[in-house]
């Protein structure tokens, strides 16, 4: 199981705001928390800003500076992605490619370059997948493309795509069976996904997440991109690992709540 | 989706000696608070008095007295859930049949006579079952046997009988799978657990509780024993069976978020 902190992304107004006035501070204190909460990975987006570049190395900096675990470098554009590469001190993670001509193109020589994990959308040329059948042809695409180019298995995150529960109530069902499709199709890949699309437009969305985090886990998705300070939700979490079998005598489980982690 | 509140039960203490007390106005209220939180129908279980007949009857009384829904006479002994039923004032329930040779002569004749639904644990003699398959065999006896004697599909709820987690590590995959499994076969039948055995012996078990309830969801169960006071696990509920796909427009989800039911 992968945990992805979300919380350094300038699509936040707080982050956007430390970011421009440069407080440090405050983004490295982020950082701690979300790697004591239990991030593996942070991710860091400085996208909305005029100086991407310059803000995705800064940020790249002070967060490596606080903790050690590895930095994902979230940008659709492939030059803010190879600066930040540039400063990774330990290969980190690309969020993200795609199956669209021009960003495989920009994208894969840096994940191959920096030998990074990475996020492969489900997203091909023409748009948005609409079927669970489309998702699985763009994912047989990313999957023969990166392992023929050399990236591991092992270093490949397929992310489903997930459309709002909001717009058709079949969009759950249509994300966790997808989700089941993939792993059993490909064991050795694994799939990813944030935490939010689901919920878009609903109220008390935070329910719907963790919900929809809990059955993921049951259909085998094994990364998640979100916050690792909602307690309910990593509670939720440790608990889904021990359900699914992933857990050998909820050692976990049970030193998560040991550590004051886990609580109802 | 079935919701059968838990909470007046003699096993807990403070109903037991709300019970001794006679403590109407008590059991009153928790009875009026299950239902205004959502359940369907409301577990009323004396079993633990020595007076068991007189006070389900008494319980069954008073519980009617300020609810409409049905109640569930929950005994193991067939003169306590006659002596229950016969205080119903609409079709009932009854916690609970299996495919043991004597409790299934003795409840089957009160479940015929009074149309109640029905609990029928997937349990038989020579006692709980071990593997997955044992469970579909002895619900295969049950879904039968009861089918033949006139009980509608509609009103049989298999209980697959889930053992701790804590036991071992594969027996949410377990619960889940025959609860996956019995849905594809009975469509027409229900699945039905309580929430508590998952979790026994574990730490902060309403984590392990609220994970279980949404997995079990996604794998088709659709009939809980569980304390609707828990707004957390009600609100997770909700939010399940809209990520499942069974709340058109998600306006089952989205009222009771409107009534205050469903909050992060």
């Amino acid at each position: 199981m992968l945990i992805v902190g979300e919380l350094i992304n300038s699509t936040r107004k707080a982050i956007s705001q430390a970011m421009e006035q440069k407080d440090k501070a405050y983004l490295q204190e982020l950082a701690r928390r979300q790697v004591e909460a239990g991030a593996h990975i942070l991710d860091i987006n400085a996208a909305t800003s005029s100086n991407e570049i310059e803000n995705i190395q800064w940020l790249a900096d002070i967060v490596q500076e606080v903790v050690d675990v590895p930095i994902c470098i979230d940008s659709p554009s492939a030059e803010a992605v190879a600066a930040g590469l540039a400063r990774c001190q330990r290969p980190g993670m690309v969020n993200s490619i795609s199956a669209e001509q021009e960003r495989w193109e920009q994208m894969l020589p840096l994940i191959q370059k920096y030998g990074a994990k990475v996020v492969a959308l489900c997203m091909q040329d023409g748009g948005m997948p609409e079927t669970v059948d489309d998702r699985l042809e763009v994912a047989e695409k990313l999957v023969s493309g990166l392992t023929r180019a050399g990236v591991a298995a092992d270093d490949i995150y397929l992310d489903p795509l997930i459309k709002p529960l909001g717009v058709d109530h079949n969009f759950g069902l249509q994300a966790l069976e997808t989700t089941r499709l993939l792993r059993e199709k490909y064991p050795q890949v694994h799939v990813i996904s944030g935490l939010s699309n689901i919920s878009f437009g609903l109220p008390e969305r935070r329910v719907i997440n963790r919900a929809f985090l809990v059955m993921s886990v049951a259909m085998g998705m094994d990364a998640f991109i979100l916050d690792p300070l909602d307690q309910a939700m990593m509670s939720l979490l440790a608990a889904s690992r021990a359900l699914a079998g992933q857990d050998e005598y909820c050692m976990d489980y049970i030193t998560a709540v040991r550590a004051g982690l886990v609580k109802a």
